[in-house]
């Protein structure tokens, strides 16, 4: 069972501390979010997983961490000057304004008029003026994605790194999208974070590794916690591609909104690195690119077989965070009838997602001996390094369960007198379960290094 | 040994690719920059050094991950709208601009005229607008710190987690703010990242908990590789001090283009909640506020001995990620003469800090065992969760260590005839002492999560 709706992640978002409204005390800001003190551990988890899977795991994928603040020839020469846009509606009578493939009707949704301008393109780009000189020159954007700063960067990782064919480059990032109506909590946002792989691969080879990426990410989000089940392959057809995609898979997730967007597969061809090189005629572009003058680097590789420089195609698995938190979010929401008849909500979050790892607590706050034992396990097991532990005093051991069931924390970890005075046992309790058993002080730690696996596969 | 001069560390960035100046192939973009490969992860190995010991080691703190973009409404309670500006003076010949304060003489260091304006203050803050209707009113601000979230969010975080004073909120993330002249590598940039914690006391305790703090902060600096006699503790004279603050010690560390700012430790009173909140006129505020007509929430905590509410004073270590990380790049650069009367450069990072904890090279590369063994204990390896395992397929063992010297990769663990033919046994090659020792194979996982510790104390 996932959450009914929206409202319910929202509102155990905001009481349980994972996500609020930004700029809340001031009335917010519409598509921006805050994540909260469990929100950040869960945010960093999934984007660790994603990190360790694209590059501690593979011998092919070198990381980047790029500027937000982006050069606006980047963004001429990307394409989304001229086409980053959505189609913008103006209301004539009461002028709000809407985007016109969101619009349900021919009637304004504010106030009911059917006086709607023709859809005509808004661009999404963030601009800002730099330095102190205001003539309306000096700007730069924040980026709309993160994707462009990895070609850019093409050749600084080449030289640095000296990496063969096929080799990627990952990169996870905030980006910024003027969204003319941001909507369903974190899901459509202006400001985000993606996890972005552009994968360079020999023309040629491009179709099979595009299948293989769409394969492997289905797995990866399975091992977050998303079920293949829970997800539908969207072939985008080829009259709705992005300017730069010869084919593109969408990995469409049941969001409790409605069926949409949670990563994109593409293949971008040799379009972003050919439009983004200098020299263009030197080389053979297969894709529709622009004439750059701007340019001072060749983005190239020397194929030592055929002693020729050629432009990759590039395969660009391209996830949104944010999404992905929200998905495993409602994948792990669960509303519980228990047999006395109360009602629980736990989070069944992937341990290694799980914001805190494991909480200890002491059955008798006021007693020294059990807190002086509850705190050292709970350094203990802080310096294995698995995340998050928490010391929780809450003096009620039945509330405290119910706390860490909504916060998805694995084991709660109860320090008693048995701990104390016979045989330094400790209790674990286990929240899928919610059963206890008693392990020996010296097994803790090989339990939690269990339980709480590096989901490599 | 440091390095003898900037020039020196951004040639060893750009080369190894740790650091790459943002836009690159479009001429730049001044005072940004982007991390490569080993910044990448140098830069999060330092970010999560620094949460481990905030969050993680700690009781008494929570984390948070906040928007960049804000509402304006909170910098202008903050008091940035007023007061975030340096003096800005102008050539009257040339049209360059400059910042007063970094000019070292009444001349104009462009075309050498001694007309100059007066200055005039000139905001550092980064605008932008937002939404679809462009009149100028609906715009937010990039934030220029992370901290006005940690205030704004306090009443989010503590119906979330319950808190009782002293706690802290912590929180790592990008800043931006419009220099008028960057400068000094990434010392002085426009887009950077900050780590800051807002440690919330009781009045009275303030003074206390500063000076703590600041002995607190020394101590984790020396654990990144900064030693105590690289800093000296600068107190800030009273009318030099910013308008929120108490006392401010800031840490000043010796860059290589000299001595300067690596973090601030203020005391900033109840400026921040008191400026934020609601019904200002219920508390006793002890620093000079502003009215505040716009927040709708209270920010104070119910003391339960005097049964009052009560704004907390705020002890606030602020630290810059892109500081800390030249200072860590600075003080592990050492260049050395060796016995056979060439020279390496070693960067002598602390293990928990380097970018990559250890390479496999197979002794040959052509060896289909050999490889095979090499690639498994790479996989091996990198299971354990202490940070990137390289496979290294130089082919030339040698080239491979100097290459990883300059990466500072910690260990090379080379995999040769008699670990496949004979023991399983491999050789450790020892970054600093260039020293190899043969390890059991079954020993290997043993030996690095000995060596690459956690280094909580």
């Amino acid at each position: 069972m996932t959450a009914e709706n929206m409202d319910e992640l929202v509102s155990l978002a905001k009481r349980r501390g994972f996500i609020f409204q930004s700029s809340d005390i001031y009335g917010g800001l519409q598509g921006v979010y805050d994540y909260g003190p469990l929100g950040v551990e869960l945010k960093n988890n999934l984007k660790a997983a994603w990190w360790r899977s694209m590059v501690y795991d593979r011998e092919d994928v070198e990381g980047l961490d790029a500027a937000i603040l982006t050069n606006p020839l980047t963004l001429r020469h990307s394409g989304h000057e001229d086409t980053f846009s959505d189609p913008l509606v103006d209301c004539k009578n009461c002028k709000a304004r809407f985007r016109a493939d969101h619009l349900e009707s021919d009637v304004c949704p504010n106030c009911g008029s059917n006086e709607l301008t023709e859809p005509r393109p808004f661009n999404l780009m963030f601009q800002t003026q730099v330095g102190p000189v205001a003539d309306g020159e000096n700007f730069a954007y924040l980026r709309p994605e993160t994707a462009q700063a990895i070609f850019t960067n093409f050749k600084n990782v080449m030289d640095s790194t000296s990496p063969k064919l096929p080799f990627g480059i990952a990169q996870i990032g905030k980006a910024f999208r003027n969204e003319i109506t941001p909507r369903n909590f974190i899901f459509r946002v202006r400001e985000f974070e993606q996890m972005e792989l552009e994968f360079f691969v020999k023309p040629g080879t491009d179709e099979e590794w595009h299948d293989r990426w769409v394969a492997d990410r289905l797995n990866w989000w399975e091992r977050q916690g998303i079920p293949k089940d829970a997800i539908e392959l969207f072939v985008v057809p080829g009259d709705e591609l992005a300017h730069y995609s010869k084919a593109t898979t969408d990995l469409m997730y049941r969001f409790p909104h409605g069926l949409e967007e949670l990563e994109g597969i593409a293949n971008r061809t040799d379009f972003d690195l050919g439009s983004h090189t200098k020299n263009q005629e030197e080389f053979e572009i297969k894709s529709q690119v622009k004439d750059n003058k701007d340019s001072n680097n060749k983005l190239a590789v020397h194929d030592l077989e055929t002693k020729k420089w050629e432009i990759p195609f590039v395969i660009e698995p391209s996830a949104g965070v944010d999404r992905g938190v929200l998905a495993v979010l409602n994948e792990a929401f669960k509303k519980e009838l228990l047999e006395d008849g109360s009602e629980r909500i736990v989070m069944r979050f992937k341990p290694h997602l799980a914001p805190i790892k494991a909480a200890v607590l002491p059955l008798k706050r006021n007693n020294e001996d059990i807190v002086h034992k509850a705190r050292q396990i709970k350094r203990q097991l802080s310096r294995l390094g698995l995340g998050r532990i928490v010391y929780e005093d809450t003096g009620n051991i039945g509330k405290g369960y119910r706390r860490h069931d909504e916060a998805g924390t694995p084991f709660c970890i109860t320090i008693d007198f048995q701990t104390i005075e016979q045989d330094g046992s400790v209790t674990i309790r286990d929240r899928d379960t919610m059963k206890q058993e008693r392990v020996s002080e010296e097994g803790l730690a090989d339990f939690m290094l269990k339980h709480i696996s590096n989901p490599s596969e």
